[in-house]
């Protein structure tokens, strides 16, 4: 909380720009008290508190009120409710979001979803599974154990898959299975003025449609700025018959993307290719008592049938032997291949290892995205944070970029380990930080907006996974340009006239 | 045209409602003149006869003008003139559309963006290239060759690729490679004030991005009611090693359907499942010679390594027995294959010559798409016509919405083979009818128009790859229900607020 609070100075000027929070109207809560019931609704500091902020560095910007309902009736009628009192309105799913996407910066209503958890409607035939908000990744891929399929996007973080749709998650698989937007079929929507909106329409699941606009992608991403993910039909895939992972070193970045496009030029179907540089691969490998190479290095995981993978096995190999790569044995049984990716998953740690004086926080997600809750809370005294940015760039440019931003890192004296789902171009800085400096925090600000510039100029995107939420407006102004912004200022204001929805997120 | 002039009679009262044309702004001729230059405008009956239609039954509805830009800058002088008149406006690629999409039902300008052809920068690292309007599927296949790369779209006809990002169009490989919408990186859009906008911003082809609402989803299937899009940047794949293609015979479309289901469910990842009803089958089977059997067929393609496409043959071999299918032997030669699809290319003339006293048109496409122009047409009278309809509803429901779509073939008194693109639950009727019948035109229409709503009823939609056009609007408010379309007329209104694109389409 302490970076938080001396945060707040930085972005204070933004706050009072957006934050001249209207009280709420009479009797107003008594209101949502009605809907939901006293239980459900609470303007206690501390709960207030929890829902102000997500796990990135942006300040807290507790809501007034924060309501749990339990169905999406109560939705509905909150919605409405809020929409009559002109009262602004936040979705939190998890809160292990990363760019301040629930932070209430122009306080309101918190609607917590967590406790609409219903897993419905699952097709084994369809491939397809309907979640409530309360749901995340872990549990819903716990529900389908035994039934052959599972859901692949991984963000890192037990995120809920509702909001993993808001924010257009992806992750590890991303390069194989896809992103969130086509793994999501329908989503039942409520609208700023409580009506609802079924994506796809009310109760269909095709697998393809040209219906009409998608409105489907058009949520997917949108990050609770047009209305309440209040159910997500999924897509779901296969569960693959055998698994193998290696890690492998390069002698240098150029070396280790020029392996990945050649992988995917020879139409390897692989699942998850990580890349770590040098300093990453170091801290992991000290961390996890590895002992990794210092150097350039690929994590790869293979899915198929048995027989295939000792192919795809073989292609790798060659691919990597190619280009100067040295890796480990393949790694096959359960036991092995969990160890390599907890060495992965242990990024966080690791790279916060790499400050002295750290005092780790529990953490959840390889990519910055932190379990919440009482879980996540720690009385210790926190020096050392980290902060977890992300771009995307085409992938030729990928080692430049890489390059570019190492020295960034250098001239601008911080540290920042890169981890990166490099089959898609997108990579992520964990910037490790003194919480009580914050000239420091200064520092961090302005070189993700220098990675983020340097991500555009390479013909990026600022955000390949985490959303634009408070701390990438600016730059999604650049990436887009003026006509860009004011179409997506157009789409918003027609769908919410009143910026109710997550106000002052994205745009 | 004969059908077209008699179905007129029937669309006579939407056209009297919809079709209240205003007459062109005194010298708005002469001024898109000053724009492309004389010889790209065009006022002439025939020229305006042919961009007034499709391939669809939809009648003729000619615009006033027809211009050719040539680069976009006139598309967006063209545009804003157009603008400032109030005058509508109608992009027009290939005309192989099949649900009346560039028929210019208030009149206007015609955009005909074909001469606009250029394919431009290809990044064999980055899988991508960027093309204009002009460049059809099969002139980007043609330009790609030797670099080991394509793009596997492919919806029959050799439609253009901004045409085919513009229905959200898909087709056979889509159950591998996807629709349109997850292989469009970005679209440089001409909106209809003539304001430019890149939908992922200028000159960006990240593999994803999370950075605000997703512009190219939302114009991917906007079907030209949202602005011109005069360049597309588009993910390629690499070329399989190795190519199998297999039909298979079932006793049943249950049994066939419950094979297409397991062979995903054991994620053996088959590029191309088609489906065939036993109609289908015996008319392709004759018209090409083969003699197939007269039951439920597959013609599944598998692409991969040679090594691991012995696997996925082993693998789909087991599970079409398990489901009593009995197949070909494997074609893996060029020549083999191509005769195999050339066999399903053909099902549109095989499904004309079950009517007697056919005249069969040029056609190109398997779904109904036809190539267009000069070789498109025909002097000899048509008696028999084909149309193509196109449902698509959850795999699980394919099997009771096709015998029920049988039997109201039957009871319709209609000859309508099916094939269908299994994998994704898409199927089409290719419907046969006499052109100089109204009475057969009507009892064609009313039965599309319940297989839509029987698709809707599954659980599906309306169409799943060739759009809402002018024939399925009424479908599609059925399909979204209200809240859907109202957030339709809500985005059309704020990106086009004086109905100027192809107005009278989708909504």
């Amino acid at each position: 909380m302490a970076l938080r609070r001396l945060l707040a100075l930085g972005a204070a000027l933004g706050r009072r720009s957006c934050c001249s929070k209207p009280s709420l109207p009479p009797d107003f809560v008594e209101a949502l008290r009605a809907v939901v019931g006293a239980p459900n609704v609470s303007t206690a500091a501390a709960v207030r508190e929890q829902h102000g902020h997500d796990e990135s560095m942006h300040p807290c910007a507790p809501p007034d009120v924060v309501v749990w309902p339990q169905a999406v009736g109560q939705v509905q009628e909150l919605a409405a409710l809020c929409h009559r009192g002109r009262v602004p309105m936040v979705p939190f799913g998890t809160g292990t979001g990363l760019e301040g996407g629930v932070n209430a910066v122009q306080g309101g209503v918190c609607f917590d979803l967590s406790r609409m958890d219903a897993i419905a409607e699952l097709s084994l035939e369809d491939f397809s599974v309907t979640v409530e908000p309360g749901v995340t990744r872990k549990a819903l891929n716990k529900h389908l154990r035994g039934t052959g399929l599972w859901f692949p996007v991984d963000p890192g973080a037990d995120a809920s898959l509702c909001g993993m749709a808001a924010t257009g998650a992806s992750g590890t698989n991303a390069v194989r299975y896809g992103t969130m937007r086509p793994n999501v079929l329908n989503l039942r929507v409520v609208l700023p003025d409580g009506r609802l909106l079924h994506t796809a329409g009310p109760g269909r699941q095709p697998r393809k449609r040209s219906a009409g606009y998608d409105l489907t992608s058009l949520f997917v991403g949108s990050e609770g700025t047009l209305g309440f993910l209040t159910q997500a039909t999924l897509r779901l895939h296969p569960l693959p018959e055998a698994t193998a992972v290696t890690v492998a070193s390069f002698p240098s970045v150029g070396a280790a993307v020029a392996c990945t496009v050649q992988v995917l030029q020879a139409a390897v179907p692989v699942a998850r290719i990580e890349f770590l540089d040098e300093v990453m691969a170091d801290a992991c490998g000290r961390f996890s008592g590895m002992g990794l190479p210092v150097a350039a290095t690929l994590l790869l995981e293979l899915h198929g049938s048995r027989h295939s993978l000792a192919e795809q096995q073989h292609q790798m190999e060659e691919i990597m032997r190619q280009n100067g790569g040295s890796g480990l044995a393949w790694a096959e049984g359960l036991e092995e291949r969990e160890q390599l990716w907890s060495m992965r998953h242990n990024a966080w740690y690791a790279a916060l290892a790499l400050r002295p004086g750290c005092q780790v926080r529990h953490k959840d997600g390889d990519d910055g995205g932190s379990a919440r809750g009482a879980a996540g809370a720690t009385a210790l005294p926190s020096l050392a944070q980290g902060y977890s940015t992300d771009v995307c760039v085409p992938i030729s440019r990928l080692p430049d970029v890489v390059v570019e931003t190492k020295q960034d890192l250098q001239a601008s004296g911080l540290t920042g380990p890169m981890v990166g789902h490099v089959g898609d171009g997108n990579f992520h800085c964990i910037l490790i930080f003194n919480s009580q400096d914050p000239e420091e925090a200064r520092r961090i600000h302005a070189f993700t907006q220098r990675l983020g510039r340097r991500a555009l100029a390479a013909g990026g995107t600022c955000t390949g996974e985490h959303g634009v939420g408070l701390g990438k407006r600016a730059l999604l102004q650049e990436e887009l340009g003026q006509e860009g912004l004011d179409t997506l200022r157009s789409i918003k204001a027609a769908l919410d006239p009143y910026n109710l929805m997550n106000p002052g997120k994205v745009l």
